[in-house]
């Protein structure tokens, strides 16, 4: 596998793949590579000739009290899961390649940015939208693979795919799930034991909505207060929120009905650490 | 000369000529072009095998005060003068194919677009960021030709292009002049004889502050003062304002050294049409 830090040259190579018709996939990630990646990467595989895997620890899609530094970050294990998916080429540029002094373009998508994460973590999705758009300017991806764990972020980013005109197909991958359902995690690693046993709860809370959906319950807030139920009594847990959404404009609904495509999303603090999960219904 | 209006078609047909290994160059306007445009036209021509000019008027850019309703448009007279120019595709979208219903994602350059133009038309960057990086996706170019009229225009889109990593050389075409100095642009066509008789002046100000400066003169308000009463020596004339600034980072100057690369850039109300004009000085 090929390591490449420099832009110009993420560039040039990828540029000379393009032109000997190649068909070149990205997988961009922070880096701390799990199972989840690992999976992004071999569906890149599937859909694609090259495939580029980004690792970024992108400092704009972190607020100024969040985990920015405190991030973990394992390059000679990335190189060695990355390889082993299937990746060609691991492009790992430092925060000066990519934010060199003076740097002032942002992308922001409006609206659909202001809800969930965005609301709780304000100039995330700034920072997120930002970063593809200069990973595939960098990489020039025909097509572009992202995980369904950061469910925003995958709107979020269909939405500038579409509205800016990139030319990239974006391929969403299901959440990849730990045995007992906890969705993998680069920041899985920071959960103490007591932590980490009572993780599964997001997964089970979203379980238990299908479940009553299926059986036939179509009031939103009859859902919302079973799931806050079941996680309230677990102990050292608090809900950031509980979200019963339209898939597409993340339009908050009130009941469902037949046809509606809806996530269901979730942010819930286990002691210190803050975990999300969703499920995506067609009621 | 070939006419595209879908964003698709014209994505695959730029895609198929940079697979045969052409180069693109791209000329974005708003149309009702003069010999402005053509100049930009050619030179993209000389820099490229394959030259798409691009004419929309794009609606973000205007603010709700504008004059987009109003903005002249030929689409005829384009057509002949694209193709004497020697552009090999027009490209000319509906405003719905560029801003389909639901749109969201924008493009922001911060801080330079605060100042000079950006402070009296707010948003308007905003606008040409955006269309300009939809445009370059769009049309896949290696080179953008755009003319240095709009001066604060050419800087916000090389540090766009810069920022976000669009490997796109840019290109900026000097200024192309009436006869009497009055800079080309679509709008003259609003000037009644007598504010067209008044124009010449915003070029002959200029002319007035690059002697002063060949002559030594180092303090830029007095520069501007001379310039100001030259000005206000000329019926109906009403200055938005008159700028002495850093050529790359827009900030303004109080006194020039050797060395400076220098912008002074100025914006005339003449009756009730609004003219902009700039000079680049290295001093």
């Amino acid at each position: 596998m090929k390591i490449i830090s420099s832009v110009k040259e993420m560039q040039r190579y990828a540029e000379m793949h393009r032109m000997q018709g190649q068909r070149i996939g990205v997988v961009p990630t922070m880096g701390f590579l799990h199972d989840g990646h690992c999976e992004l990467i071999r569906v890149a595989k599937n859909n694609s000739g090259l495939v580029i895997t980004t690792s970024f620890v992108n400092p704009a899609q972190f607020g100024p009290a969040e985990d920015f530094n405190e991030y973990p970050r394992d390059v000679e294990r990335d190189k060695h899961l990355a390889e082993s998916a299937g990746s060609d080429v691991l492009f790992t540029p430092s925060r000066e390649e990519m934010y060199p002094a003076g740097y002032l373009a942002y992308v922001e998508v409006e609206k659909i940015t202001n809800v969930l994460e965005g609301k709780i973590r304000p100039s995330h999705f700034k920072g997120v939208a930002t970063i593809v758009a200069k990973l595939f300017n960098v990489t020039m991806p025909q097509v572009a693979v992202f995980g369904q764990k950061d469910a925003q972020q995958a709107i979020v980013i269909k939405r500038m795919v579409s509205d800016l005109n990139f030319n990239v197909d974006i391929i969403i991958v299901p959440i990849v799930r730990e045995p007992d359902g906890l969705a993998m995690s680069s920041r899985n690693v920071y959960l103490s034991v007591a932590e980490r046993k009572v993780s599964p709860v997001l997964f089970q809370s979203l379980q238990l909505a299908k479940l009553l959906i299926e059986r036939g319950e179509r009031e939103c807030s009859i859902v919302i207060s079973e799931m806050t139920e079941l996680i309230a009594s677990k102990p050292i847990t608090k809900i950031d929120y509980i979200s019963i959404a339209n898939a597409d404009t993340l339009e908050e609904l009130t009941a469902l009905s037949e046809g509606n495509r809806v996530l269901i999303s979730l942010a819930i603090r286990i002691g210190t650490i803050r975990l999300i999960d969703n499920i995506l219904l067609t009621i």
